[in-house]
């Protein structure tokens, strides 16, 4: 009988373009139904919880593969060995049929990192900045952002999603030893939506931008609104979570 | 007149084949001389405080040079807009001519990180066993250690010093949030020493060498009577003391 298994990863995407199969390049999707797909007898599909783009981390991720066959012991100790040092799996787990990792999972979250002045030990996972931002006022402006809003404004221009409606629930920026987190959580995102906020929150922090202003950049539901992206390889998409466990 | 400046400086050495220059590979003192270049006019070398293998870090660095010119001001600054992300520049100050990076540092001292079990974002930074090591028993053989001993057990067959007699004051291990970390002190190492040191001692905490054995290990002045070489990116140069400063 066919049953369907969740799994629990994390991984360092700096050597991934981002999670989703795509042909001629390395993917994290690819590598762990390759590593799967070696101990697991006729595997089908892994399917992930989202995409995440090129260089985004994610230090919790779902997702679901389903088999006919029971699994193999310490299947978790041998996906790991197969599978490269920044890919490791925490927990294989049995759901019910009509649980799927990316439609069942009820909200998201990311955290960005930023360090102030250079770190030659932070650059993996945090981005640069030469000068201290105001963080004060990057919250300020991230209180605009909790609720229900079109993100238009923060999201790809060529996506072709139904709406761009979400609901951001947790939008906070903290200061930490030598620079400051950002945690935000939704019901959704869009893509690239993330970082367009980080980086438009960002000409805040600069003063170029007052705090207030965001309110009118969400408004306006166009990405020219905005500021840059920011860089990928400070995104950790950190939590995902679902209604049945 | 020419005065003498100590740089005091940080790097990861992912990218880089240690500190010395070597024709046609990328090293931090090319690199570093290359940024001063632009900025001190008749810039007279960069001496270093010591070698470092490739791919090993410093978290505390120094290395001096030479000037007619009075320095610029906010050289500290202008010189990191120009070093890549992977080095960073703390501090320039004058000390007396005859004060030297190599020859005058009384001691140094390094670092090395490992963890146990899979985790994606520390392996820029520490040495992954799949395993939990016996922390209790490797700092039982890293009492061994102490004092002054000829560690040619410890040391590249072929290098040329006139002594491999070092005087190590401190080596110990300590347990942390999955892993655990080495620190060592020594008035001078060898090359590959700490690496040759730490891989003997992982066979202490995988319980194929007894912690006693160190003391044989050592006495036998052959580098085959110890382990191999932990890998280069767990380790840390992370100070270097000068009686001057």
């Amino acid at each position: 009988m066919l049953k369907r298994y969740f799994i629990e990863l994390a991984y360092d995407g700096t050597a991934y373009c981002g999670w989703q199969i795509q042909p001629k390049v390395s993917t994290v999707q690819q590598t762990l139904e390759e590593a799967l797909g070696i101990l697991v007898p006729d595997l089908k599909g892994v399917m992930g919880c989202g995409r995440t783009d090129t260089g985004v981390h994610a230090s919790q991720y779902f997702a679901h593969f389903e088999t006919e066959h029971p699994l193999r012991e310490n299947l978790i100790y041998k996906v790991n060995a197969i599978l490269p040092h920044d890919i490791a799996i925490y927990r294989v787990f049995e759901v019910e049929k009509d649980v799927h990792a990316r439609f069942s999972a009820r909200s998201r979250s990311y955290h960005y990192n930023i360090h102030f002045g250079k770190n030659p030990f932070k650059n993996h996972y945090s981005a640069f900045h030469a000068f201290k931002l105001n963080v004060k006022k990057m919250n300020e402006a991230a209180e605009y952002l909790i609720g229900e809003h079109d993100f238009s404004s923060f999201a790809k221009s060529q996506t072709q999603t139904k709406t761009n409606l979400c609901t951001v629930k947790e939008a906070r920026w903290e200061e930490n030893d030598g620079g400051a987190r950002f945690d935000i959580t939704a019901n959704r995102f869009l893509r690239n939506m993330v970082r367009a906020i980080v980086g438009t929150m960002f000409l805040v922090g600069e003063g170029k931008l007052k705090p207030s202003e965001m309110a009118n950049v969400i408004e306006q539901q166009d990405r020219s609104a905005a500021g840059k992206s920011a860089y990928a390889h400070g995104l950790f998409l950190n939590k995902i979570e679902y209604p049945q466990f």
